[in-house]
């Protein structure tokens, strides 16, 4: 499966290189490139606690993404789902740590172990004070002595950070990073393997199963379990994890694995809330992909009883962008609709010579309804004589509840009407032309103006100009000319409809899609529609 | 292919319930569901001018998830990838347009432009301030009179937003955003459809092809090229901006489609840095998802030429996780290595009876070499013989470059020579031991309780306890027992190690992966070697 890189080899220092680009100056490499990728804090002045996490890449933005001030120092970076050398991890305790020492926070993985442990003792042979916690937060086996580091790592790497940020010391941060080891359990579940660099993707989960309990390395799911929906994927999660946690509030981590639509993590984050544990869940942090394993399709949910003084921890300002940041979980806030959904429904009025104009323009598209329909097939469905017309009964059957003496009423009326019973593109335009007409009649303009205003914020929204062979085209030369008579104004509805038929390329509306030779010679429908309105009203 | 939804009509709902529910109460919506699905922010007071935006789901976080302080104000949401009707568009204005008025940021979509308009006008005749703009950032179609708005529309938010929360009037939010519409250039890149909920997932790119320009609904590209790396990917994207944007400096928005990894993002973020337009981008927001295609595997790139006033703008803090923050593009800063990666070359020394104790006991590991074996091949790959036996073999012909008269030292050393010449798990766990060893023996402990400090820091980062078939069965109990001498230090490590043979599930090291039948009777080779020196050492 093909991929945003370069050279396999490569991937690591070039991802990494691109954070730092964009990291403002936050972020700074030790210069060792291609075997030491060590990311540290441009700011970094030791006089703190130093935390140095880091492992196998493929779960950015773990680790370098949570480098900055309030979490970690550096982060040492191996190749794709590999631990760095030892060498690579001594370099980043080197280069951080000073007199308050250093905490390595490692995730259980025997490479990782071995590795920082290693390096921590060579670190140690220099005088350095090297402490080391290793996170098994992973709950899919319950039986394993040596539970996975995953997710929860991220709790470890906030809170110790948030202590270390504050000035505490190395004992006290260390304390803290074990105590959260001791209570965060965490569980995955995905749809899909994910995708590593230059390898073939694996195709191990049929269609119609899910895994669950899985590492974040690609590695297999514990089990194998149908897959119905998000609901019973929740539920399938949050039974692992209620077997593993304690009483008491809980923060929940809710980590996309990497490939999960934001959509799919919503729905997913509601079925977590809406679960037996939900009102167990004090508050959250995410949804968003914080321990990813490449393009997985899945997600992990890590649990943690945190108390007053974590929950401040993690919910401390941090420098990176990374770090969804700690939402408390309140009872969803409704409010009640708006006033004015139902619309204005206009006092009925009568005025016997705008009801018999009105009536005899429906009559003139009632009449064309098969012209119209033979003009469209040329160029769409064949159904814009239909449209028109069955607007046009419907208005005749309406008449009696228009506001026929009230022109700014009438053109909101007529526009609300149109909207109902026309449907599509065409009756909103019609609708907002009206609706515009009315606004600028009842600041006064005349008739002409006042549809002019109408088409100009038709064409806005339409998006329609002059020449884009559409009902544009009549209509506005005729508002143009109507100040000067109905006669002048059907003349030049007539010219502009006619010069339709030579547009070769239509660009708005569907004829947009229909090629040159197919729309030769034939008058748009709407502009002709317009032009038998306005020839109508001049005899 | 599967999704973590539940009913296909029911996403947009849950995934809004999803959001809210984890907002910590900075979000409401409007109590409209199915139909109306409007969110808005929690705390408004309708003081300012008021911000809607929306349009079809499945761009997420767009537009819901920018919904907040310093940006929008309300989010108006479809189904996915269709419009909102007018009465749900109507219903977000109404419910917080103030005397301030409200600006409509509309992407450049049919349905989205006429039922926003509509909705507008309706608003208007409520005698409400309504403005509109409308997002045509696309450049895929340099010649379409009606470009279509894709992730630049977070531009617009983030600067119009920005303007609004300062507390400025509608026409002066309104020509920002104007000011921006005219300025911002997106387009995007794609290796894969997405899925749309409920659809099968339509396979329209070939292997070794991309798809390049782009919308967000998963329709066709504008032009299929050959993938050949993410360096000539973004190569095709810069040069169609390049073509489409004016001098100076620029702010770059790097969008993931939805299901591009991390790992990715990061690699196209270093490339877009380095391509032909690297020096004319002065800032950076994200990479990160911000206007999504569901779960597509690819990304935009949206460039805004800002001045002084939109950079502070863009810079600006909101009140939520999704929006990435600006940072400003910098030469990437290294550090040079820390020294002491080179480990501490330790003066050699002579002392005859250490020298002659140490060459022994490797004559014993050497001469147990093949017995080793036989037994590692009833649970491993037959080679921890030869692997003890070689490390024995260097660390004799190091003997004249080892600290032989200092203690500390020689623990050290030789754990070191034992990481560079054994390899693998067991040479760094020896490294550790004896590295450990040396650091308790530079504070004074006498032997015994060195060799155990050794084992303790192994243990802990080996993970291996008492029961779980490894050396430490013999060395545990054998280290005890020697402050008593090395004849019951003999025997219980005989006694460790003849009990491995009764352990029927390997907890840790490679045998953990054997089944019982297979190790039954079989002595650990690791305990069986540590047996050997002691007995050695005793006779």
């Amino acid at each position: 499966m093909a991929q945003f890189i370069n050279k396999r080899e490569n991937v690591v220092t070039e991802a990494i290189d691109g954070l730092l680009a964009v990291s403002g100056g936050s972020l700074v490499r030790l210069d060792g490139y291609p075997h030491i990728r060590v990311v540290l804090r441009g700011d970094w002045d030791k006089s703190q606690v130093a935390l140095v996490s880091g492992g196998g890449s493929g779960h950015e933005p773990a680790h370098a993404g949570f480098v900055g001030k309030g979490m970690l120092t550096a982060a040492v970076c191996g190749d794709v789902f590999a631990s760095p050398s030892v060498d690579a991890v001594l370099a980043g305790i080197l280069a951080v740590t000073g007199p308050a020492g250093c905490l390595l926070i490692v995730k259980n993985y025997t490479g990782d172990r071995l590795n920082f442990g290693l390096a921590a003792e060579r670190a140690r042979a220099f005088g350095l004070n090297v402490n080391m916690v290793i996170v098994g937060d992973d709950v899919a086996l319950p039986d394993l002595p040596q539970a996975r580091g995953v997710a929860g790592t991220l709790f470890v790497h906030k809170i110790a950070g948030a202590l270390a940020q504050a000035g505490a010391d190395l004992e006290t941060v260390t304390a803290a990073a074990r105590r959260v080891i001791a209570g965060a359990k965490s569980i995955g579940m995905s749809l899909d393997t994910c995708t590593v660099p230059g390898s073939p993707k694996e195709d191990r989960i049929p269609a119609g199963m899910a895994e669950l309990g899985l590492g974040i390395h690609g590695e297999a799911g514990v089990e194998q379990i149908a897959f119905v929906n998000a609901k019973t994927a929740m539920g399938s999660v949050v039974s692992k994890l209620a077997a593993a946690i304690g009483d008491g509030p809980h923060v929940a981590l809710i980590n996309n694995l990497g490939g999960t639509s934001a959509l799919e993590m919503s729905v997913l984050t509601h079925e977590l809330i809406a679960s037996s544990i939900g009102n167990r869940i004090s508050h959250v942090v995410g949804p968003a992909p914080m321990m990813t394993s490449l393009d997985m399709q899945g997600f992990s949910i890590s649990l943690y009883p945190a108390d007053e003084a974590d929950i401040k921890a993690l919910g401390a300002p941090v420098s990176m962008a990374a770090w969804p940041g700690l939402s408390a979980v309140k009872p969803i806030r409704i409010e009640m609709l708006p006033d004015g959904l139902t619309p204005i429904t206009p006092q009925p009025s009568n005025h016997q010579e705008t009801r018999d104009f009105l009536i005899n323009c429906c009559k003139v598209l009632i009449s064309a309804e098969e012209d119209l329909n033979a003009l469209d097939a040329k160029s769409g469905d064949g159904d814009t004589g239909s449209t028109l017309a069955g607007a046009a009964r419907a208005l005749i059957s309406a008449i009696d509840r228009l506001p026929l003496s009230d022109h700014t009423q009438l053109y909101r009326a007529i526009g609300q009407e149109l909207s109902q019973t026309m449907g599509g593109s065409s009756g909103v335009l019609l609708a907002i032309f009206f609706a515009a007409a009315g606004d600028a009649a009842s600041s006064g303009l005349p008739m002409a103006d006042s549809l002019k205003a109408g088409l100009a914020r038709m064409q806005e929204i339409g998006g329609a100009h002059l020449g884009d062979r559409t009902m544009v085209d009549a209509l506005s030369p005729a508002l143009d000319a109507l100040e000067k008579g109905f006669l002048p104004a059907a003349e030049a509805a007539r010219a502009g409809a006619n010069l339709t038929a030579t547009m070769l390329k239509a660009k708005a509306g569907r004829a947009a899609y229909i090629n040159a030779k197919q729309l030769e010679g034939h008058i748009d429908p709407g502009a002709e529609a317009v032009a038998r309105l306005f020839e109508h009203l001049a005899a």
